[in-house]
């Protein structure tokens, strides 16, 4: 299962080398995986009413290429693993008008309480993780 | 009273004119004003943990000249008004190397309560309130 | 002339107090305006290549009620007026989901050349504000 | 050779889970280097005139334990690796006020030319490359 999300790159988002900044690509990143769990029937805000976290514990990007202002980033998502505690995402950022790979990213998370303590989605919301089982088998 | 704080531009901060993108002026006024408080014994994060937030209702800002990377921003923040529901700050952005003024600006803000509904300051924590009278009087 | 723009709010544009920060505002109306002109037949993109920026010179907003995650905001961008030497863009900013109103705001830019500089559009490039007219006749 | 910066956490910085956004860290790495350039009498600001650019190849970050606001990131930069065509950072994100390891990462750049394709410094600029010799020395 893979999501694909769209970012026409905002002004605001490239820097003075004439390209996307790349702290952008994280918020992409966010994007995409809010999208990719949408797909499930979940959106992520549904899932911090149910007093659970997702914070990043790991980020990686590997810039291949850069992106430019009047191009639109085409982010594919897809969920790498999962466990009962922790969640990994794998991203790939193509430029839509070149048709282009231009970088790829992963990101970890761990699921938290609201205090931001690590728990198991399994025993801290058995209901949650029961509706989560779609995504968790979408790898 | 006037209160200086400086900021060096951030790389992230430019845009592909080559110049600070203008959203971050709001940004650095933010920081100006959490300078101009700190400086009467507060801090805007005690604020909150007593219960108040204090919220922008109105941002203005005129761009005179742009600031550029290797430039540091010197923002001179003062109190323009001050009631027991509201707080207006003015701001002024100085290139400190060109020592030039760059841009104005002003923000005004409602005192609220957790739930971003307006109270009267001196109602909700007269114990705050009190504290505050100085930056109150500093006009 | 009103163009409509959606901006399903990224959690990166939230703060600590759970509401879309104020200076995210200033970068929905960038995109605003884009899309405003681009209904015109021009992307800014193609502006710049033309040689000529739209750097702002003056902003407000006025914030009447917090956007928060999970919400879209829906933008109405408007041209407000229009010289040879500037354009002013108004803005509406809209929750979708509750269909209010919750913020307005303003840009004033000048028509500068590549080095920051004010020009007059017609002067400096014809070609361009000739294709600019069904812009400036939309007010 | 560390060389240490000091980020007091911007209140924009933070988002609705009452910490400091993952998107953030990236840009504290920034000016971390920038000061570490900066330290052997470069600035990065210079490094552009030149006609050199050093983008990101590649971003790491693990996150152990999030920053708040009221908090003070003193990021330790280090030269991890260095040869003429890459240069690798890394970084140490602490809690100023807790004295509390919150995060590491490192950075990857390529040095490009002004088209930002990769160049050879010591080939495209013997001189720039002579007076960086002391950074390259600096692991």
């Amino acid at each position: 299962m893979v999501i694909e999300t769209y970012f026409p790159v905002r002004y605001a988002e490239t820097d003075q080398m004439g390209i996307v900044h790349h702290s952008v690509y994280p918020v992409w990143f966010e994007c995409g995986r809010t999208e990719f769990i949408k797909h499930f029937g979940i959106t992520y805000d549904y899932v911090e009413k149910e007093g659970l976290l997702l914070p990043l514990i790991r980020l990686t990007c590997e810039y291949k290429t850069p992106i430019r202002y009047g191009e639109t980033a085409l982010v594919k998502t897809r969920l790498l693993k999962g466990t009962k505690v922790r969640l990994e995402f794998g991203y790939e950022v193509f430029s839509m008008e070149r048709n282009f790979l231009c970088a790829t990213g992963s990101t970890e998370h761990a699921w938290t309480g609201a205090d931001l303590k690590p728990v198991n989605i399994a025993k801290f919301n058995p209901e949650l993780y029961e509706k989560l089982i779609p995504l968790y088998n979408s790898i």
